[in-house]
């Protein structure tokens, strides 16, 4: 799904690239020192934020962000309605191979603290508490993100007052104020992209993709402690149907009518 | 009701058009890149922040909030009190046909939970979960028309550097100032229109129409349990009279007063 | 008590005339068609914003902020230990007389169901819920207040940004430019004066004055539960001193003294 | 302790007078009417925000934030442990003398409930909602001094358009535009000024101020509650202590040894 | 770990340095009056709005950011253990020694407490209560950062405006507009400077900090009970794991492995 945040990005910084060949030329716009300033400087005061272990581990939230798909709602239902199924049929042990094999690390978890007969509350607690942690880390990858996009205007800002206060303060011919100024305003021009075609829209994808993660995770914790109870699986999917989008509950109709067509 | 919408939006934007030809013409604010870079920009950051599953459904939002009319308050009492009499008069069972053919989703569902004689509380729960996914969907909503809000102001201003610094940089003849500022100003008006009198707007409605869906909801659920439980009609309306307005209570009574006489 | 409403109004209307009438005149600042983008464009967007019911009512809300005084704390315990007095002396179905002719709607309510005999408990769900209702209503007219002074200021920059693309793109006779920005200027003035002499303040009072409504709301609720436990007016009076502020407390106890003496 | 605020506020204004004193005079920086516009704006707009019985009120709260000083947690705990010595020595009646005299209206108030033998769990419950009263009380006077930080600035820029276009309007001679710049900026400054030297950090003042009394109430209802329980002296401490910080209790330890010594 | 705060500070500032002299001299940036007037105008609000003692208290608050680490959670996790284990093999009464030699004073507060026979109840309420203290002194810190950060603009803007008016007063010669308006902007440079590469990342970086250590203090807590009511190092260890991210889990067991190897 997520090809959006690419076409996105892509999108942004083509229509922009475009808009100044329209009045000029891109040359005007690139200033190796005041991309220094910028994108140095945000980096730098996200260093001064953020410990050095989370700053480095956004790599991998962004990646996490681009290129990761979140399970479909009812892909899950599908999933546990299988696994539903063949707990009633051969007993929870039989979901031992799953518990090793689920391609998805919480379920996994869950599968393997059922074939072990965890207590159902106690199950649940913790898979509450692992379901906590992962939404905190989400919370921190995204307030880096944001933290980048305050400070990117921010030294943005900072780069226009030091090219301002150099230009003022030896001016001398009064027809080169154009010039100086428009160098000037490239750092504001590049703090304000930064912000709001990279660090603002990724923070908040990042949280939609979470809540989106954690709806997901909601019914792996409701199927697994169902199946658990012994519940047949046409129950577990009447519990986990309670979760989709009613344009969701169509398509996983369509979905089985045509299996059964 | 929510031919209001649609009245703000084009009195919105006649206003605006009307003011531009008092001192102008409106063909100096209408410029192609400029509607590109601010629209098309606005767009990409959107997409870069919400999934495209959503982005898509948003038109199903916009549209909601533009046509959709929630039901008054007083119109469900009254089909709530009707509900009543008959599963008084005839038992719950009497429903069933009404459980199908109820045009309000979430009251049909609530129906059919009651014909099949659900536990009160186990009703209660199920309906209460399914009133939380739907709020959940329209902040989701909600945010979306938040971020266009956030950056079409932003593009804006991004347009109207690209356009100082292309202006600034090439600035051989001063008379020529003016019309450069002019149309670098255009992106920053088109953001702020953009912004103020369609997704800030939009937003602030939405908002209000959950709320009001969500009064209605909680009354239908009140009202089931009601009716469930073999409370009288006139119980069921006096339990939930006491979700409305005194404005709506004189209403109603006036409405039953016409109905008496 | 508020005539500080009428007095704060007047006063930064007449502070703004006069600064104005210091340095020009006031004719320089009365533009219609300034007045229509700013007035006409707030109003556009608040009617996309909130549904028109909602709007309408929005001046009973502002009408309420301006007149109406809610009564003082000690007022209302000075009352409720009159009702406790006359329950204690001839029973409770003595304020049947009261809860017909009692002016507060929310005291006449709760001693309606004082006198039928509901039981306590529910007594007080059934007012604390009424009173919920009061204040979503209250936190509803605070929002439009709020989106006043939201819209307001941005429509006076839409109009200023009209007022200077015109008069730019237009720009023969480099003398006439700082009329036009004159004219351009009055829009930002107008959104600036309307959001912070009217819109913003009134929701602030508006805040304020549910507070003190609650406030009161609340002691009656206290006092009705002790009412209808039985408790000597003395208790009554009591348990409703903790919710006055040091001051208050000296008051009543003067107004008191000045009884007895 | 409260020389702080007095400090901070001198030395705030004497550094901008210093300022202005170093590349200009300060009679350019005097200007009756635009005092009015900003100090009248404010006011009036503080007026229409808040009842005007709290407004008044307001003044005691500033003189309270510059005046007055909370006592220090460890002083509490000497306090408490001495009442707690003399219970036990002499029993609970002991403390009547005390109740009449103790400086601390929070403490004073519990001590009369110990005294009067109120059941402990009630004397809890009255001291949490005067304790919430008061608490109240400091955040309506915090708000008012928010919304001066907010209005202030906002006249601030009102003056600074009435200026503007006064100026512009009028514009006959260019070379005058500076003094008529520097004159429309005044009202701009002293706006900031009055915000960030005056409003602001007097809220942020009173929001700590509020806070130590409230460490120092909730300190007062714990050792009121262990002592009417009959706990020793030392257990008083001990359950009073864990409300410091480190470095109080080592400034606690060491008066203790100097005691000692 | 934290060097980075260093890194990130020296980092920004250098590049600020490095950016100013790309295109003019550090001489023109370097203005004693604008240090005083920012500088000290931020150090006098923050005095108004911090009470005294909590000011002095930030230096403490600021070299902890700028210098403390705080145990890694597998650390914490190994150390736990090794407690466990020597619990199980002597007897609780084994730490007492330990109980008094830890580094960690919040652990060593904790294993006193264990070792005295504090019931397990008791035990947690007295560590959450002494942990949410350490968090309200840390949010103490950040609130007097984010003060800074509010503040140093703010002081810088005034200084711009005192150096404009200054300037506009006086306004003689048009070729020295450059140099005039080069100086006033200076404040505002520095105002920004100091509140995007200090204050704010500070702040953000105590509260980074203070989320670690609370988790920290989480696992102490989770431990110290379960050592208490004597579980076996296998299922403290089993407890706490349930607080590492999957990365420290690795890195976890790739220790483990090393050692086993």
């Amino acid at each position: 799904m997520d090809i959006a945040t690419l076409i996105g990005t892509v999108m942004a910084f083509g229509l922009i690239v475009w808009a100044i060949n329209i009045g000029g030329s891109l040359n005007q716009f690139v200033d190796m020192p005041s991309v220094a300033i910028v994108v140095g400087g945000t980096m730098a005061a996200i260093l001064s934020h953020t410990p050095l272990a989370k700053v480095i581990g956004m790599i991998g939230v962004i990646k996490k962000t681009l290129f990761f798909t979140a399970p479909e709602p009812d892909a899950v239902i599908a999933k546990m309605v299988g696994y539903a199924e063949r707990a009633r049929r051969e007993g929870i042990l039989a979901l031992e191979e799953d518990s090793e094999t689920e391609q998805d690390l919480f379920l996994r978890k869950g599968l393997r603290l059922a074939v072990d007969g965890t207590d159902v509350q106690l199950l649940e607690k913790i898979m509450e508490t692992d379901m906590g942690k992962i939404q905190a880390r989400h919370r921190e990858g995204k307030k880096i993100l944001e933290a980048g996009g305050t400070f990117a205007p921010a030294f943005g800002m900072i780069g226009t007052l030091v090219g301002l206060i150099n230009m003022l303060a030896t001016l001398d011919d009064p027809t080169s104020i154009g010039a100086g100024m428009a160098t000037a305003l490239i750092t504001t021009f590049y703090g304000a992209v930064l912000a709001n075609a990279f660090f603002l829209p990724l923070a908040g994808k990042l949280e939609s993709r979470s809540e989106q993660e954690m709806l997901v995770n909601e019914m792996i914790i409701d199927g697994i402690m169902a199946i658990q109870s012994g519940d047949s699986p046409r129950v577990v999917e009447e519990k986990l149907r309670s979760f989709l989008s009613p344009a969701m509950r169509r398509r996983l109709d369509a979905a089985k009518d045509q299996v059964a067509a």
